[in-house]
């Protein structure tokens, strides 16, 4: 614990979550379902999604992109599919209207979509799906990133850091097995730290303007990022930027950019979760009981090597318990805000 | 073109691959669908997974792995999704059978899955989707591959190579985008290849028996070879092995290795295929359009970086019009097996 930081039960952070956004004039189910998360990320110390990303969405209203009253409106909900236009708000309000709708079409259905447009999403995937988990569904989720990720062999950005999460129902007691990667070898933000700090980065990790390699910070973040584990990770984001846009009739990652304010808050763009319910796939209880034994003993066996998410859950835990350190600087900023 | 290759017609390469399956006792439904599949890996040169499998199928039925003559059968067709029994048989036949019923469900329900179990699936997964996509449909494939990919800093295999595939529809005249990538680092033949010609391996490619980092090929095939791009592909390893694993009631890769009689054909294992209609998520004909465009552009402004198929594809162009080259000496194997 540093000096600086100050520790909050996970209520204060919600609630230091919730206040600047209400002020700003979020209405009250936007900000409910935005500090929500951002609490939990902060409980899981994932920081960067968490109370750090306040301010942006923050400004985000400022500009006007954002529309901070926006009501969504389920736009179809023909077959196994439900579609919600989130009318240019933020994106965790709609989907929280929209997952219990998922969750009824997979249960009747087996697999069902749902089809988020015009949202602003700024959080963590992982936070969407892993509660559809906790409900006994399998969930796969992905949305577009932003415009800075080059093919492999490829010296220009090409597509977008585009996230993609999957959840997988565990037994009782245990959180679900989830993860949640996005299409770049490293966050955009990590060289940004490298850049601040006076260090250069890892060769590999992008090209310059001209389309060199370069470990200079400066250079990458003018130039692009290179897609993890070379065309693999480039297939899957370019997969990503299929399903959440044109799929689904929304934006790429270069329209995105080119609409955006650049006012520190989320990219427009949309969003796609599938879920799938195991009892019409075939596992059935039995397989689900299996694939959480299986998951089990690979943690045990495979040490150091960790799941997926594991971090995350023992982080959880201590913060339930003890609280979650917030940096007062940051706690500061944000009373500042309100 | 070497001395010993010999030139064929797509029809010579399908009856090549046809008729030492028949002799063997494989059905016609199966040796059909097997002879389109391996012939369609010659011609777009991906020879991995063309002509050089037909053996070790040959090679499965005669030590009374696989049934030759396995009737598949509709277990369920409940909501949107098709269950299949393949009954022990080869995977290509089923998936023929069940592919219009997918494709029936995802256009009445928007998405639609079909589980196949107890398959044998030795042939690459992007020709079981790419045909989808020409019908106009988005589809996402995966299967249980062999059981020898570590954890990202594990030292013993924890999962399959477990390939994941995509294809997505593109405009009149071109072929869909489509990918089929596996969750290692490597193929495993690429190993056995440098094994053969007494070279040594990158380093960061595998690890040996006790776990330790090697780049000898003969401990790397002792031990455990490493997913693609460090612990995202690993991730997504898992979650294929889950999906076609125990959510499918099917085997995961090392119950699939357990019950092998190691004969040089394929392992057992469950296979799921996920269909999506683009006319009900909200992108229609416009999204398409819009999607082939990008994709083109992506393919001229990009170079040389390629999207993924571009190679296979051309490889197709120029076979359909000139002819396969086979070499001799696996074409002299193949008709012995006859």
């Amino acid at each position: 614990m540093d000096r600086d930081d100050i520790r909050l039960s996970f209520d204060a952070v919600r609630r230091l979550a919730e206040q600047p956004l209400l002020k700003c004039g979020v209405s009250r189910e936007h900000a409910e379902a935005m500090a929500e998360v951002v609490a939990l990320a902060e409980a899981d110390e994932a920081r960067s999604h968490g109370l750090y990303r306040i301010e942006g969405c923050v400004q985000a209203v400022r500009s006007g992109k954002v529309d901070p009253q926006a009501r969504p409106e389920v736009v179809s909900t023909a077959g196994a599919v439900v579609r919600i236009d989130a009318r240019g708000g933020f994106a965790l309000h709609p989907l929280r209207l929209g997952r219990p709708l998922l969750a009824d079409k997979a249960r009747e259905f087996g697999i069902a979509a749902l089809a988020l447009n015009n949202c602003y999403h700024f959080s963590a995937l992982w936070a969407d799906i892993e509660i559809m988990a906790e409900r006994g569904l399998v969930a796969l989720s992905c949305t577009i990133g932003a415009h800075n990720v080059a093919l492999a062999g490829g010296s220009a950005p090409a597509f977008g850091t585009n996230p993609f999460a999957f959840a997988f129902p565990r037994g009782e007691g245990r959180k679900p097995f989830v993860f949640d990667l996005s299409s770049s070898v490293v966050a955009k933000g990590e060289i940004e730290l490298r850049r601040r700090s006076g260090e250069s980065i890892p060769a590999g990790w992008a090209v310059d303007r001209q389309g060199a390699p370069t470990t200079k910070p400066e250079d990458a973040l003018a130039g692009a990022i290179m897609p993890f584990g070379g065309h693999k990770g480039a297939a899957l984001g370019l997969m990503v930027e299929l399903l959440a846009g044109p799929l689904i009739g929304d934006l790429k990652s270069a329209e995105a950019l080119a609409i955006d304010t650049h006012d520190g808050g989320p990219l427009r763009g949309g969003y796609l979760m599938l879920a799938i319910n195991p009892g019409h796939l075939g596992g059935n209880d039995s397989g689900l009981e299996e694939a959480d034994a299986w998951l089990t003993s690979l943690a045990r066996q495979h040490k150091p090597a960790r799941l997926p998410g594991t971090r995350r859950h023992a982080a959880r835990v201590r913060s339930m318990a003890d609280g979650i350190l917030v940096s007062r600087c940051l706690y500061n900023r944000l009373l500042e805000l309100c």
